[in-house]
């Protein structure tokens, strides 16, 4: 059995130049870490401008991670017989944590170096719950409080996610909620307002003001995805043989980076070259269709100008079933590596996703959840494609979370409901002229 | 790690005397395996009439298990600690299989041994839907049509099970309905009517009439039990030491039997002697209020009599949320092996069980399904109790399935809105004068 790692992995010093730094969004001069520590920890903000290959996990993380770690590695021969693939596939499952996905992975380092700081609480936003559970589980593992705003379209559409936030001992906002100046502009010129995950994340940003209060991000930052390498490190040692393709989902980037980074650190030194796969959604296609530039993370411009694919920072995208890939940026780490070539990106169409998660459901009995049928799709594709050339490729994939609080979204595929979603060239335009 | 068992274990032969045998409902004379051939296959009827201590699992079967199994034992160290306790507390998990609970390790070698014999379709009842979307996975698994009967006030209410059937690929039915005698007799009496899971199986045995199909039962019977002995069969090889006190919760008794009964065999033989511990709702409470008695598995009276602990074949429980407890009957082996004085018995409201599911979910990160909640909470009362003797006790508990399908009513118990349900002697009196 593989053992649990003992280090993260930063793959920054690893690259052949560092990607740009973020910005101050009034000055546009780079950002230093003292401009942070009023959101984060000095760990954690050592941790996002390391230039270290390595960082020990502190004994205190692994003992939770423990909890559900190390996480198994699946080869799906029930779904390679169902293609009649010569390929094998190989599915890294990270659905048994304690919410079901990937999420706890940064969730309880974050927390960890919040406490040893003496920070009491701990602020964020959430879509559609995932992050938000996680980070309230690892709050309720270090004595923390927890602070969520949920965006208020998943708040009253998905009662589970929040219910589970409470069960960790949380409080979750409506979000906008008049709670904050933020919220309260929101809802005073809309008091309908559906929410968005910028507007929640400015609220959470704008709620961690008070000194024993700090604010956590669940993707996109450098130090996030360097906990999520504890996916690649466990799956490189699983996996008995070296994989030729990769395929992960990609919404802030945070899972498939931490699938991916440990693979990739051969092929930097030199060694054997994976092809990597980033499969976005249509609707939200931030690598195929965005623009590589300084952009904010949030909808109301209060976050560092962050270099990146973007697709506008006011840009809303269609209701696709998977929340947790509707973000109009991508990490900025990421977006630096996809403009050195280091990986290709796709995007599909939601049904076609669903297609591909029915499939891996019946046959290898895991229900997925929406965001990971993204990279299943992009591997059923492939493993038929080696059907017909004979190729037997390994494929690597990760399974990011189950889909149990998810089949709302299955029913709608399965009774025929669900449709694909464009985005039309005018409507991206549009948001791309408005980029600071 | 341990290795996936190669057989079943049938505690039957091993016992000082075998169970009383069910009886024909119009005669009641003993049944004979012929009696069952309408409703199960030749192999399953075998299995719940052996006498012989173990059968081999089908290769076929063990690979199907491979998917989840082995499950892990976990030792709950963080909830020990915040129990003050030296109790040792060990937990084998089942909440990874593909539907979320220990209900596919008899659904898959229920639907293989049909298969095997020609069998095209399988009917079966479902309360809240965890044995519906058990058998629908394992209908998938060998080609099976799959028709799930569906108490209808469940079907209405809790929609997303019934999506996981429907991804299984099952038909699923709202019971009662018109598709049967059964249920359209009970819609003339009352077309609004909630259901029952009696009306419910009444309705799936009517279905299984035709040659090529067949009824599948998901707890009570001696076949069903004795595959459930994987749990405990793992559990005896991962646990490092022998256990001073089981726990498991009973509904019908199926997951109660399959961790109890490999550790019982050492006891039968006159080996070590662990003390025992059903525990069932207060508001269903079979083994400690019931009678022990010949009733009918169904509330029309269409099954054959059963010699079990009873609250009477037309009691309806209330609506606690542990839908797998809520049945008026129990296992006539365990009701057997009750009476034999092989275990305790006790029975909980379900506060007391929702207040020991948060605390293990805040502790060790899994939330628990209701049904287990029963069991956890006779384990922290005893590891309560051990933290005040000092007694440093081992106790062995299967958390039989996770909850994340379950959180409205963790909202109810978080929000205080929850109440505990009483049993009043007069109502229970009632149903068990209509014994027949």
């Amino acid at each position: 059995m593989v053992e649990l790692p003992r280090r993260w992995y930063n793959i920054v010093p690893d690259l052949p130049a560092p990607p740009p730094p973020p910005l101050h969004p009034g000055t546009r001069a780079p950002l230093g870490p003292d401009d942070l520590a009023p959101l984060f920890p000095a760990d954690l903000i050592a941790q996002e401008v390391s230039t270290e290959p390595f960082t020990d996990i502190p004994e205190e993380v692994r003992e939770v991670y423990r909890l559900w770690r190390p996480t198994p590695l699946i080869r799906a021969r029930r779904l390679e017989k169902a293609l009649g693939t010569p390929a094998r596939i190989y599915v890294k499952y990270e659905g048994g944590s304690p919410v079901g996905s990937h999420k706890p992975n940064t969730a309880v380092p974050q927390a960890y170096y919040n406490a040893r700081q003496g920070v009491r609480r701990l602020t964020t936003e959430t879509g559609a719950g995932q992050w938000g559970s996680a980070l309230a589980f690892a709050c309720a593992q270090f004595g923390l409080d927890c602070e969520v705003w949920m965006v208020r379209a998943s708040y009253d559409q998905k009662p589970y996610r929040r219910s589970m936030m409470g069960l960790f001992g949380a409080t979750v906002h409506a979000s906008p909620s008049p709670r904050t100046t933020a919220g309260a502009k929101v809802l005073a010129d809309d008091p309908d307002s559906p929410g968005s995950l910028g507007i929640a994340i400015s609220e959470a940003v704008e709620a961690a003001a008070p000194d024993d209060t700090r604010y956590a991000l669940g993707s996109v930052l450098n130090h996030v995805l360097m906990h999520q390498t504890v996916i690649g490190e466990e799956a490189l040692e699983q996996l008995g043989e070296a994989p030729d393709l990769i395929v992960g989902c990609t919404g802030g980037g945070s899972n498939f980076a931490g699938l991916v980074f440990p693979f990739l650190r051969g092929k930097l030194a030199g060694g054997h070259s994976p092809d990597v796969l980033a499969v976005e959604p249509a609707a939200c296609p931030s690598f195929t269709r965005g623009r590589y530039a300084y952009d904010y993370g949030d909808t109301a411009g209060f976050t560092p100008l962050l270099k990146m694919h973007t697709l506008g920072h006011d840009f809303v995208p269609d209701p696709i079933h998977a929340g947790g890939l509707r973000y109009h940026g991508m990490s900025p780490l990421l977006s630096h590596m996809y403009e050195l070539g280091l990986f290709r990106a796709t995007a599909k169409p939601q049904r076609e996703c669903f297609e591909a998660g029915v499939l891996f459901a019946r046959t290898e009995g895991i229900v997925p959840a929406p965001e990971p049928t993204h990279a299943l799709a992009a591997v059923v594709e492939e493993a038929r494609r080696c059907a017909a050339t004979g190729e037997a490729k390994v494929i690597l994939t990760a399974l990011c979370g189950h889909g149990h609080l998810d089949m709302a979204a299955y029913d709608r595929y399965l009774s025929g409901e669900m449709r694909d979603h464009d985005l039309p060239e005018g409507r991206l335009d549009a948001a791309l002229a408005r980029l600071p």
